[in-house]
């Protein structure tokens, strides 16, 4: 989808996904802190719902692809050409994010699959991402080439990022630079919406100026920047609730008490904290 | 062989051997988990076997290689040229593959043989068969060259993902890993067969048709789709089929002391998944 | 700034800072050898210290590249084209160094920020900096192109190094190899400045001669075995300093009695080398 | 030096190593096996001594590349012009290898240098003469830059795995893999050498004829299968020589007494393997 939608509607989906993950991370980190023990049953339903619901998106991206009113409707092959190869390669991309989905759906439901395959195929989605997009990009005018190419720094350092969680399991580090770089990609994806194609009437970019290309080059550093503050605000956020969640509950011993029973994680992290 | 058979033995090569490890790797990963212990002696007894058929299919392809009719017949310089490199290239490629095999068999036959050596030969080998391959596709029309070039994406990422298994070794993820691009590596030989040497008399395809190759690298991305699909299943099927054997088992205590002798291993899989 | 200062200031900067640490990570290293215990106080202020010296040098540098007399004065785009881009992708350079130095300081000064996201900011700054000068080269004489571009060789494997330290935090190895990267990064400035920008009326360089480019290359291992030298030079100034410290502290008992509470950290250091 | 023997003296030098290590390397394996140990003395001084002759030849060939009759004679800029750069390319590769010769002794004489430098620097080394080679072969005829293109592959590999000896030292397989690297480092100079200035009459080989090319990209990979039979049959040997040595001294207790004060190591061999 070639035009302002189709960059704004993955954009979203990118963006919520960070955003989500820039309160999950914290949130897991700040109630393992000081735990020698497993993710508590609260956090795999959690993980399961986040999983169930990126694959609910990918597989609306993949009918969205198809099924709209120029798209392929699943036809692939034409009266002697492919048919609308764009979508196509679209939907397989959206294709692996789902399989990712109920990939880590299942390490979470079935015990028997092995920790570290849902980063596995998650790192596998996010390289096929930037796997299509490498060829996807020829013979296009110059700005256009790199506006995308540019989502390949963020995609195959995702894709290592990620690959490394296989071996460094629940490094908060690792999660928060993913998390970023999801970021980076949602906004970026606006950008390349509103650059290629200006949603308000606004005059188009010259795709053969330098300057144009220098200035992008720079922009994607700023999404970057603002991707790290989204996450740094998020942080500090969960990070201030839980305090005062704390404070609340401390204040008053039978409050504490009262939580117990329903929030098991959280009375530890108070208790956790108080330790250091 | 530049031909659909050339193409086709190769695939149906690394298809076995993909296939076969997709049973092997869960089947090792059930008997050792919980288990402190060192491979047992069936599985040695089991990767030395592999081991040597590995090693003999490697020789049968050096020697079709060189003794197929419009073969080198081991002959490399003659009358002032080379003679037929691109056999010489598959055989040195195959010589690689017996190497590796023939050290596995050792690592596992001679005791002072330092564990990690045979991942090492077997990376190498692996990256052998790239580094070829990278060379070999120049001077081609634009679809050979990039059909054989994305095989590349598959061979340097194996080579990197065995070269971990150096310091990561029986890691059930990376074992995965390997064994979903081995059968990547034998599917896509398959489809470079078919589209490059049409066996049913189809026509063929338009080597400077842009959009050919934009399906292709769609193309590879399912296969490796597949590849992992076929890994999910075999997984399944192997831990099917050993919690049958632990139920029928767990039925009749008789049974198991039955069994113990004979299957020593399994019956420390079924205590032990009994414990969790 | 394509000028002698516009290079002479960043390559003062990171000489500086190279310098510091090549004094710092030894320091650090001596005093923390044999003691199981986190860093002292004394290195958390003193790291606090060093954070805020560079966010303010980092400030400072974009403060300088906006409003010099002939830079963009915070204008980005007017009159239908980019004010001064080159001014403004030396402002983001220095910007997400600014970023970096402030991640420091709130890792040292607030407890719940996670160890390794500092090093991970700093590793994503040389990125962004190696990033912006890739692209910044194009269109220029090839002495100029090859010039900045061996410094990308020491931006990204600084990067890579920092990015290492996620993992393997405290290791003096890598802290020492950063170090003489950004000594390297150092004198090159200066060098690129030398060459491009010939101070002193010497005449300028041929940028289209080939042997030029080759004395370049060398040149540049050149800087980086001086780099080496520097770090060796001060690793032992360091460790001469505390061995004569020791000594006048070991010649008079009553001397060590004194310093113990002012330098907890040192006679630490004493008796644990005494234990070697 | 661009002729046979400035290919034949370097070869040389890289082969002696390969050998040396591929003998070294077991012998420090068998002898730490089983032992919690620190290299013991003897391994030191012979570490002090490989890094001096090490260190030696380097200063042999920086001499002898600058002081032969064509030579620079240390004179670097001359008449407006610079003086052989090629003699002054190679004298640094020699450098860097004296310095990573004095690093590794200095790293075994004193006791505060911290281990992992000495891979670092030396890693640094292979990476150098990879750097200058890259730069090097520009500008040149296409079988001269791809023979020399293709040592690249060793080189740069050489380099990572050597980097990743600073975090897993005394690795076997690591240690075994750089032995074989060096030497295919060793029999391609010789290979160089032999192709663009045979030696013995032999007629040239045609620069342009892409057959050649082809020939030599799988001669690469021989030369590796050849480094690899290398290393196996001195492991071997090493194997062979200590068993025997083991048994003599097992058949007459009293030659174990007798060998214990000499060889230390090598009865904490004998008892070590009779324990496992």
């Amino acid at each position: 989808m070639a035009n302002f939608k189709g960059h704004a509607l993955p954009g979203s989906f990118f963006l919520i996904v960070g955003l989500w993950w820039s309160v999950k991370f914290p949130l897991k980190y700040f109630h393992q802190k000081g735990k020698k023990s497993r993710l508590s049953l609260h956090y795999q339903r959690l993980e399961i719902i986040e999983a169930a619901v990126r694959t609910l998106f990918s597989v609306i991206g993949i009918l969205a692809e198809q099924f709209v009113p120029d798209g392929p409707h699943l036809h692939l092959y034409n009266e002697k050409q492919w048919v609308k190869l764009m979508n196509w390669q679209h939907s397989t991309m959206y294709l692996f994010f789902a399989v990712s989905g109920i990939v880590d759906m299942l390490t979470y439901l079935v015990t028997h699959i092995p920790l570290g395959v849902d980063r596995l195929v998650m790192a596998m989605s996010v390289f096929a991402e930037g796997f299509l997009f490498y060829y996807h990009v020829h013979n296009r005018p110059p700005l256009d080439r790199h506006i995308h190419s540019l989502l390949l720094v963020a995609l195959f350092g995702g894709s290592v990022s990620v690959f490394l969680e296989v071996i460094f399991r629940d490094n908060i580090v690792l999660e928060l630079f993913r998390t970023s770089l999801v970021l980076l990609q949602g906004t970026w994806f606006w950008q390349i919406g509103f650059v290629l194609f200006p949603p308000f009437g606004t005059p188009e970019w010259d795709q053969q100026e330098d300057t144009n290309l220098m200035f992008i080059t720079m922009c994607f550093c700023w999404h970057y920047l603002a991707a790290l503050c989204i996450v740094a605000t998020n942080y500090s956020l969960v990070y201030w609730f839980l305090t005062r969640l704390k404070r609340q509950g401390g204040g008053e011993i039978i409050g504490i008490q009262q939580l117990k029973p329903d929030h098991p994680d959280q009375t530890a992290l108070l208790n956790d904290s108080e330790e250091e």
